[in-house]
């Protein structure tokens, strides 16, 4: 039975690292026999240009008969004056998250033996680390109901989003942070704001219920404003996270910044069935978009990660992970990367080698 | 004329610190004739024991009477699984920041030469770091209406709050933050998430308009999700940022732990006639209370702060931020800034110390 990938490029230097990561998929697919196929659509800015829209139609139509989505990256400066707040790349990507139901969303932080230096935190404290992320996707205060900008008496503007989150969608989010606690270290801190926010008052609440069905997980609880100095602090006590949309967003951005390559970190947003979208967590970088300077690396530790969530196919994933590891030990490094004494190689070259190592 | 200082020793090691300030103050007050008279009342978990609320109406009628107000800390777990969301340590804090209307809250985060080591950070990222966050205090989702959490159809439980600011909010921290800019190096980053959150859009916008009145300010704008990044990428980029109550409870404590000495950081709470409420960044740490074990010092800045900002009196603030540098030069540290080869001080220790400086 054949498996259908859609590759959405997007913006910035979603392209060229996409590029990379699809050669790398088609290979392994021929290696592996993984029958895999590729189709391609647009979105974001990308879309706009050609259909004025950040989300297409037949794009939309296209994730939903994929079996899984690797995505580029969307946005950039050509569209973040858009007067019109539904036509910027955003929200192409809040569209699929939304539409498909993508609600879980995991992103790992870890800190590559070859990459220690390139973290700003001293080695001591970042070495070996190894988080991961559960953040929730498709709800909070990103699609929160009621939102707008009104006019209050006497002319006055004011904005306003709604924070909200049901039991369910608590629930949900929570089985799956619980379910990637047991396959590690069985721990889990659920990251919150309950002395100040009520709607985390119930997320906090949901949680401890849970806990009970995973009586091996140690369940902890912190303050999200702790919990942004805690990563500063002492980043390697935490094993899994799980907060919500906005906090995630945040905390998942400070959390990834602590290895120091960002271009190194994959993420996948997955529905109720493990269908999945994957990306690189870094943006769409336009300053060097078309240079062929970009690292796809990011997005090759992505598509593998789709092998394994999407494909079940966990040992072609390790291969790829192994050549990425390997390309680092011959010392290739593109520019986000570079260091001293390393060879800095483009896009393109990055992409080779790892094929090589394929 | 006489001044009044309220104190508000609040919870944990709260009585302790704010013990050794007071003596700071008495002293300093008396050497230069300043005029200060104190009093003291009761705040947070220490207010919930004694009159079953956490800010009783005596003490608010002493916050509108005072001058100025110095705040230990307040919180606990002893208060903290309080079933009644109103009667927590914190609804104490809120509700003077909110019936005072001190809505211009500063949090510098200064790099100590003398504590370099102690940041997490490599030397070269945080050496010099000298950062001020203006963090709006009174709106936003902390006082948003509506919120709570009601039951859906079929009983299913939602939490919900309101992130909500008019423009007239806006612009009021806006200034606050444009004017701490002049006195500074004259760069304000605005921090939102104008990419997702309508609140935001009105936000940038404001900040654009106040801009016109800044001419000399360069201003910028940034995702929170990425100020989180670069703060911890490259924080010595950053001048003075201004930012929601929300999000600048967050990055202000990752900034903070940037310097790995948040025992030394002093916070400002302020209304429109800059009378305010001084505070250290840090919490009520609990688990060292009553063990003469904490560090006054965030406490004694924040003194210092207050006879700056409230007072006019920045001649006796120079001199006890000297006294504080002087004891540091004299290798003097409380256990939470202690490291191999200075001397380990008790809480009365470190305030005796200063006394002397002094
Ligand atoms: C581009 C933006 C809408 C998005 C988000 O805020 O979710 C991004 O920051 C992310 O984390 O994937
Ligand atoms: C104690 C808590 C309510 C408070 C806040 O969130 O504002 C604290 O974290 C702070 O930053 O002063």
């Amino acid at each position: 039975m054949s498996k259908n990938v859609l590759i959405l490029p997007g913006d910035g230097i979603g392209p060229e690292i996409v590029t990379q990561a699809q050669r790398v998929l088609e290979l392994v697919n021929q290696q592996d026999s993984l029958g895999l196929e590729f189709s391609e659509a647009k979105v974001g800015g990308a879309a706009i240009d050609a259909d004025g829209v950040p989300l297409p139609a037949a794009t939309l139509e296209a994730a939903h008969a994929a079996d899984a989505i690797l995505l580029g990256a969307v946005g950039g400066p050509k569209w973040d004056t858009n007067p019109d707040f539904q036509i910027r790349p955003e929200k192409g990507l809040l569209g699929i998250r939304s539409n498909l139901g993508l609600f879980g969303n995991l992103r790992p932080a870890i800190l590559y033996p070859q990459l220690a230096h390139a973290s700003t935190l001293k080695p001591e404290v970042v070495s070996g680390l190894d988080i991961l992320i559960v953040r929730e996707l498709t709800g909070g205060i990103y699609f929160g109901q009621p939102r707008g900008v009104r006019e209050k008496e006497g002319g006055i503007r004011e904005g306003y989003n709604t924070y909200v989150y049901d039991e369910n969608e608590i629930r949900r989010i929570g089985r799956v942070a619980f379910e990637a606690a047991m396959a590690r270290d069985k721990r889990l801190c659920s990251v919150d704001k309950a002395n100040v926010l009520e709607v985390t008052v119930l997320w906090r609440e949901v949680m401890e219920e849970l806990s009970k069905e995973y009586p091996e997980v140690e369940l902890s609880h912190m303050y999200v404003d702790n919990a942004a100095m805690q990563l500063v602090r002492a980043p390697k006590q935490f094993d899994v996270m799980v907060t919500g949309n906005m906090f995630g967003d945040i905390l998942s951005d400070a959390a990834a910044m602590l290895t120091g390559s960002i271009g190194m970190l994959p993420s996948a947003s997955l529905d109720v069935n493990g269908k999945g979208m994957y990306e690189p967590c870094h943006g769409s970088a336009p300053d060097i978009a078309g240079q062929n300077l970009a690292n796809p690396l990011a997005t090759i530790i992505s598509a593998a990660m789709m092998l394994r969530y999407s494909f079940g196919a966990g040992d072609t994933a390790a291969r790829i992970e192994a050549a990425v590891s390997n390309v680092l030990d011959q010392n290739l490094r593109t520019g986000d990367i570079w260091s001293e004494g390393m060879q800095k190689v483009s896009c393109t070259e990055m992409g080779d080698a790892v094929m090589a190592a394929l």
